[in-house]
């Protein structure tokens, strides 16, 4: 069965990391679920979904959701289930974002309002949405229902608030952490806590899975907020600095702006008066972020968010599991060392 | 209580049909908490929300919700829970439904993606949805988790036939029935079987709350239909015919291309070549459907599901409520009459 999945669905292109192993063969259940059985009769839906899926990915969240269950106990197909619905989520929440953001690449790849348009992404979203729903029912569990409302609740705040900030230069350390928390984290969180209860864990035990998830991901947001400085046009699918030029302040720029330095009071000028929707200014901006030292302040950040995500694995007792989840959490930061 | 809320709300604005008096107090304080009580810290979401719940509106939906409530026991705050979840999905669907329709103008003013942008389109109704998963959680009912969860999907069904079948003349009164009970009833029915699942009804009155709603809504959404030929464009708040004008082939221009005539192999090629953009096909394909009855049969379809919804109220024993509930089946066509 695996076998044949595996060849059906080309997974060696997917280039999963080897500690991925312990949990391959759910990866791939997933992968197929994901690819092949979302219910639609549009073939315009079709074509999208396949489109979405077969550009790969990681799996990063299911691949944590599993990792938290083998080491709490087992993975059950209600953790399969909430893996998907974890994916599915963080997908459609990925394409109304890039309506928002009028985003034209993401994984070096079009769109789907550049390929297609914003109403195709709206329907697509809503449908992701729709499906993860109903994901959700079959858990049966009215708490897991809590953690994910509570989840769409945080990524549209952390969408909003994105939004509201823009070229702000007086965002707090506050501000970007809470943003990058209801943005990204809140979903990690939510499925490292929700694969512990379903395993039936102690409170404690719940508690750290959750803080596990939610330090994991803000480290992850902090690293691909250093990628959009750091990744060249080719690595990253999309132009470097992208988050910058439309005026999101993430934790390169921010270290730079609160650096003591007259260099941050220049910075400060040119993303207040927008690059005065100049390249130069722009790249001048880049430029000086690089200069006082942003990139590797912020990756120090992540380095501490990582271990603090480590420093929860206590609950963890499988030592080989732990392993495991100690080197997914390296490999967070690896995609910036 | 009360009387302060409605003098703040100014809810005779409103202008609820009278049999709704034995629900207005629960109709008062949900208008408070649509209005009001939406957690949301940025001034640009507040206004928006203050926007769309401020336009009025019958409120419908949660109104059938209580009566079913009131009818199979008694208003519990679950209930008020419901009814605010279901307003809440209804209007989300609505404001997404505008993107993707590119609607200018609803309910006499303009849509949100015509006043601010499609940006603001997608973050508002993707924060009302999570503040409808947030109350569905709230109710700790993991039967109605589902049923909700299937009203999204039905919703998004609903849509995408509705795009993938613009201008299709081809299409039957399946597929008709088909879109109007995904795209309208859905909602309808879930919100009269969940208020009669809280009361704890037995097995075959929660089966005929459900279908109350079902027919209520498919009569609801043929209704519109017809409005959308009958209205003049001052009382539809909207272009008449502009469903057609997009290619959205309802009952009456359905009717109308199925009956034995001449002119409706007319109708057909002036709908198949899409007006030829010009204004005057368009105006000839609506007086065709006028005068090929379109809307009188329509009208009487519309009556068979009421009648149809009628006949199930036997499940409500109190006669009080049933005769309320009659009248709100009534007033759905009343606005036809």
């Amino acid at each position: 069965m695996r076998q044949i999945l595996e060849q059906n669905l080309n997974i060696k292109k997917i280039g999963w990391p080897d500690f991925f192993r312990c949990i391959n063969e759910e990866l791939v259940i997933l992968e197929d679920n994901l690819r092949n059985k979302l219910p639609t009769k549009s073939s315009l839906l079709k074509e999208v979904i396949s489109y979405i899926f077969n550009a790969g990915g990681k799996r990063l969240r299911p691949a944590i959701c599993f990792l938290t269950a083998k080491g709490t106990g087992r993975i059950t197909d209600k953790h399969i289930i909430l893996s998907e619905l974890t994916e599915l989520i963080h997908t459609a929440s990925l394409i109304h974002d890039d309506i928002i953001d009028s985003a034209k690449l993401r994984r070096k790849r079009e769109t789907i309002n550049s390929l297609w348009n914003d109403k195709i992404s709206v329907i697509t979203g809503d449908f992701l949405f729709a499906q993860a729903s109903i994901r959700l029912g079959k858990l049966e569990n009215t708490e897991i229902v809590k953690i994910y409302a509570k989840v769409l609740s945080d990524l549209c705040d952390g969408e909003i608030e994105q939004y509201s900030l823009l070229f702000n230069i007086n965002i707090s350390w506050e501000d970007y952490i809470n943003k990058s928390t209801t943005k990204t984290a809140s979903l990690f969180a939510a499925c490292c806590k929700s694969a512990a209860i379903l395993n039936e864990m102690d409170t404690a035990s719940i508690t750290m899975a959750h803080e596990y998830g939610n330090f994991l991901g803000i480290a992850f947001q902090i690293v691909d907020d250093i990628l959009d400085f750091t990744g060249s046009s080719a690595e990253l699918g999309k132009e470097a600095g992208s988050d910058l030029k439309q005026g999101i302040i993430t934790a390169p720029a921010l270290f730079a702006l609160k650096s003591n330095d007259n260099r941050a009071r220049q910075l400060k000028t040119i993303i207040e008066n927008k690059f005065d929707e100049s390249t130069e200014d722009f790249k001048k901006a880049v430029q000086l972020i690089h200069e006082l030292g942003g990139c590797e302040k912020a990756k120090r950040l992540a380095m501490e968010y990582s271990e603090k995500s480590k420093e929860t694995l206590y609950f963890i007792r499988d030592h080989e599991i732990k392993s495991f989840m100690l080197q997914a959490t390296d490999f967070v930061l690896e995609r910036i060392s």
